[in-house]
């Protein structure tokens, strides 16, 4: 049956990035992968021509795909608009709670040929492959009541930070089957000294504990996990946490691999569909030069054939492509080190298709 | 006028450090400073003896000190306690909103002689000089409605994330005074294209910008601030943001600098009475080993002189003090290196004496 894949290219660098890892969609389909491939308006791209961040055409052709790939939203055009439920943003967050995708992946791995690229001393990076599995569709992002009001003549901003058991419980699945495929270990964050949200969080994740006897749970407050992460990052297997927090750690686990450029996540509901982007934003700073590192998204759709089409075989060779090009030595200007050679975008893309 | 000081060892290593600091401001009583100084108990050591972490006893003196050191709060054995307001943490809680002290201010600071103590590269971190801002008595702390209850036959946790005009104006006004002091950079970190609570903060601080001409004042998300904490932290002068995303990145800035056990932090409100504390915690493990770095606690110690007793020149001299034993090698566990002479909790007390 052939299944339905939607690309978002969204804003900034995203069209350069989604336009390299449709080639190797393409470079896929010869290979006999049964899939078709349409495009879609999301964030600012889609504000601009329908005035709004998620058309209702996008959000059905998003229904209707097995797997999405996204380049990324938002840029400082859109910073203004007063209405906030009309910022990209909003497109990107309207996606993950329509189609439930509560399960974000997000590897932070140190690639070998990149460890020097950290701003850590190699030996405390190389080799780190943490997963963080963060919620999605809850939590204070989506937490009702919020706004702005007056109140004692004055304006009070407010946002409701929730979760139910039902919901912490379904990702703390996720993250016990992550960590029971990988390491064995599991590190729950929260903040359980202050906040009874994740007081009930903590207490759902020791509920689970049980039925993952081989799998060994601990738990960090926030604050702690963020110091943890920046002085010994090996420490960590799989991290599970709440959206925010997930937002928070999730990039500075990214950016001290040193390779935020290279790395892809997935966001998935309960039926694996799913939604795979690169960990790095729309980088409006260098929009359209043809210089952005195309590689977290094309192994974005490494991570979509792994999760969502059952192709580990084909993911394999996208990752293994991926390190072939590294080991020879291209770099795009984000990782570029003495003594390696600066590449384009396109011709990025280039490499991984000839490596394919 | 004599001045009051409460000294508040808590819980861990706290009787520990603060015995060392206790030190000190007896030295500069010797030396003409007019303080008179009691103990009370705070955290769990008050929970043993009154059955609640901050007794009003504590409470009352606390009010009436112009300045409280605080060693650290919390350990594993109080963990279980049922009753989230009778837990250790909810005392320190309790000392902040009771006497209103709104300004938390956390400098990162790397010290010359331990840049090589951090796990980033000594370049990146080398000089490194950063004054965060953190709200204390407001945000999703102190927020209601909070709680756990039944809502369509499951268990939800839930907190409020809220703060008003006037809470953000002043902690506001505090970091511009700050930046304008310091290196006239301010970067206010929030998450105002998800949260409405921090569109409101976003544009108060807007609001105040133009009072303040020669500060430059940028704006970052905090899954940003976090990335370039860990990317490039020389960029930040000084950081304001709310209590919860102030605990974290002040924690995270804290670690990367090598330097934890050396840094001091001040809680003040709006007429200079002050809380004064290491960054570190309560550090359980080491508790009662004698092998506890308290230098952080006696750099809060010159905190205090500065920032509630106007002696900035008896603070100058803690300080320098602290820098001669470090010049001398001296060094507790935490900070050991090669070449370096480990000494005792004590034996550090005692140099620094000696060197003041
Ligand atoms: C763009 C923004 C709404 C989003 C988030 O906060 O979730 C992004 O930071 C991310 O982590 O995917
Ligand atoms: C102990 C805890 C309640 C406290 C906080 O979260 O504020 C601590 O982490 C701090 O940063 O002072």
């Amino acid at each position: 049956m052939t299944q339905k894949i939607l690309v978002l290219p969204g804003d900034g660098i995203g069209p350069e990035i989604t336009a390299q890892a449709s080639r190797i969609l393409a470079a896929c389909q010869a290979r006999g992968l049964d899939i078709e491939v349409e495009e879609g308006l999301l964030g600012g791209a889609a504000y601009e021509v329908h005035g709004e961040p998620l058309p209702a055409e996008t959000l059905e052709k998003a229904k209707a795909a097995r797997g999405i790939l996204l380049g990324a939203v938002g840029g400082p055009q859109w910073d203004k608009i007063e209405d906030l439920s009309k910022r990209p943003e909003k497109g990107l967050l309207g996606v993950r709670k329509q189609l439930g995708l509560f399960a974000n992946l997000r590897p932070a791995i140190t690639y070998p040929q990149l460890a020097s690229a950290s701003s850590l001393k190699p030996e405390l990076v190389a080799g780190l492959d943490i997963m963080i599995v963060r919620e999605l569709t809850g939590g204070i992002y989506f937490g009702q009541p919020r706004g702005i009001e007056e109140r004692n003549g004055e304006r009070v901003g407010f946002n409701t930070y929730v979760y139910s058991e039902s919901e912490i419980e379904r990702i703390g699945r996720v993250a016990f089957e992550m960590a029971h495929k990988r390491g064995k270990k599991l590190c729950s964050v929260d903040k359980a000294n202050v906040l009874e949200v994740t007081i009930l969080w903590r207490e759902v994740m020791e509920r689970l504990a049980p039925e993952y006897p081989d799998v060994e749970l601990s738990h960090l407050y926030v604050d702690n996990a963020a110091m943890q992460l920046v002085r010994a990052p090996k420490q960590f297997d799989v991290v599970v946490t709440g959206n925010m927090f997930g937002d928070i750690l999730s990039d500075a686990a990214a950016m001290l691999t040193g390779s935020i450029g290279m790395l892809p996540s997935a966001s998935l509901n309960e039926s694996g569909q799913g939604m795979y982007e690169p960990c790095h934003g729309s980088a409006p700073d260098i929009a359209g030069q043809g210089i952005a590192n195309p590689l977290a998204t094309i192994l974005s759709v490494a991570m979509m054939l792994r999760y969502s089409l059952d192709e580990p075989a084909l993911a394999s060779r996208i990752e293994a492509a991926v390190g072939t090009v590294l080991d020879g030595g291209l770099r795009t200007a984000d990782i570029a080190l003495e003594g390696t050679r600066s590449v384009s975008t396109a011709e990025m893309g280039d490499a991984v298709l000839a490596a394919f």
